[in-house]
């Protein structure tokens, strides 16, 4: 077993200026699974209710996913969110939140999960985080993603549970508010300082950066003229940057670069079209060839300046 | 002669988070010249008041900049900026403006400067970029910076001035305000789509952006833990981005992209300290060195994902 995810399966009611949907696939583990399996095998740990069928399902079985440790819950129905995104689809106005199952999910981890190389700890309760972190003791490489409310409700267990991670993976304001620094900069030193191999910031429009001990690397985003739908992006990101690590032999700082890179492919294909629908019909050909339009994005010589040879 | 440039020349008084300055050099020519002269002959049109002494025109001088073209009005004062800078140093708060002698200025070109290759027509009055446009009818290239507020109030002789030059360098809320688009990226490409050969969008800490008829580049700001003052840092980008380019014997897109890192450059070390210092005294050492950081940020394999290869 390659990559585990934990997190959240949801089902999403959405409205962007583009359109609307009133019941569609969703949730971090969803969104994060399904952009991982096109570089490695993954399983998800998750919670669903009665209402979780056949359709829903098909979605994760095409792709290959190992849905085993998804419990189902006859008596309760799926985690579900409402939200609307305005003009600038920067932020998301949550109109509903129905936790339902996931009110009182603790995950379950089967003897095959126990043993995943990789492991992602979707945004839940970080006390729950700590147990399955504390479940995957051999695993190679274990991330996280927090949110806002964790930070500013259970502060310190947020940052004990990254202090048993290797990499954390948040967006820019969350990695301010977690270390009351303006500077991203200064707040990123200070979260790789509690021990972590890695630390990834997403920035939405802007791009991402990838904070390691000694070096950084920031790559801009995919220059897309309309965001269609951002639900899940950040996940689909957290997806593609895992599933390539859970690919390659060594987690090394090129390896994790170019994960970078495909975490924000999948990511640009994510936010194309509604929900998962866009990442989910997927092929290699899209993701290689938008690989190869990043590269052409973020290339100049290395011709530094010569006096001499100046007009 | 190579490059031209046509703006502001004034006095600041800044506070920051981290200090003050009651009476410092600046002003859009200013800060451009300054990183230009690194890379080209840069001379200046501008205009000044009694109160420029010899303290100011060293540092002109020292940098081999050529001041015959500045102005100076016995009767008059320099323009005076007032401003002070909150804790994130995203935003200027104008505390104080007295336009003083640059109230009336009439750029006045001498034979010499309409000879000039490149042209920066700085952040004044649209309808006298347009004077100063016509009079360099030979120019190679010419480029121009605008402001929100003649956006919002003189907004056809901004886009008819547009039609006029090569490049227009900008930042993105410039960009939305001047098309009424909130994708930039559509916004770019209706700019361009007004006669320019490139677009450049400054985005602050988030880097820089370059828009061309077939392609598009983008690039991280330099990662400073603290921006000490940000006042200049869009004119010293400038500077460093046409100074760069006027040292090019062809303007195409991989010396454009280049002109991006050294404008990047430039504007990293314009920050880090009040006013002009910092560029001031900087060396061609300090300068290709940072180029090449830039060049690590940036860097990743071109390898695209392999199926076969895959763990």
């Amino acid at each position: 077993m390659s990559l585990l995810v934990v997190g959240s399966v949801a089902f999403d009611a959405v409205e962007t200026p583009f359109g609307k949907r009133e019941k569609m696939l969703g949730g971090s583990a969803t969104h994060f699974s399904l952009a991982a399996s096109f570089f490695t095998n993954v399983r998800v740990v998750g919670v669903v209710g009665e209402d979780f069928g056949q359709a829903e399902s098909e979605v994760f079985n095409k792709r290959g996913i190992d849905t085993t440790d998804i419990e189902r819950i006859e008596a309760g129905k799926t985690f579900f969110w409402r939200g609307r995104y305005e003009y600038d689809l920067n932020t998301a106005h949550t109109l509903d939140t129905q936790l339902n199952v996931f009110a009182d999910f603790k995950p379950k981890l089967s003897d095959a999960a126990k043993k995943a190389r990789l492991v992602f700890l979707g945004n839940i309760q970080p006390d729950l985080q700590r147990e399955v972190r504390e479940q995957v003791k051999d695993a190679e490489l274990v991330a996280l993603d927090t949110m806002n409310y964790w930070i500013g409700s259970v502060r310190d267990s947020v940052i004990k549970t990254i202090r048993g991670v290797d990499v954390v993976i948040i967006n820019d304001a969350e990695a301010r508010q977690l270390t009351d620094e303006a500077s991203l900069i200064r707040a990123a030193r200070k979260i790789l300082s509690w021990g972590l191999r890695a630390l990834v910031i997403k920035r939405g429009e802007y791009g991402a950066a990838l904070f390691t001990k000694d070096a950084y690397f920031a790559l801009p985003a995919y220059p897309l003229e309309a965001v269609f739908d951002p639900t899940g992006a950040g996940d689909t990101f957290a997806g593609g940057f895992m599933g390539y690590l859970a690919s390659q032999k060594e987690f090394d700082e090129a390896a994790m670069r170019r994960a970078m890179v495909f975490g924000s492919v999948m990511a640009s294909f994510n936010v194309e079209e509604f929900g998962t629908e866009r990442v989910a019909r997927l092929n290699y050909d899209e993701i290689n060839a938008r690989f190869r339009a990043f590269k052409q994005i973020t290339h100049f010589d290395d011709a530094p300046f010569d006096v001499i040879a100046a007009v």
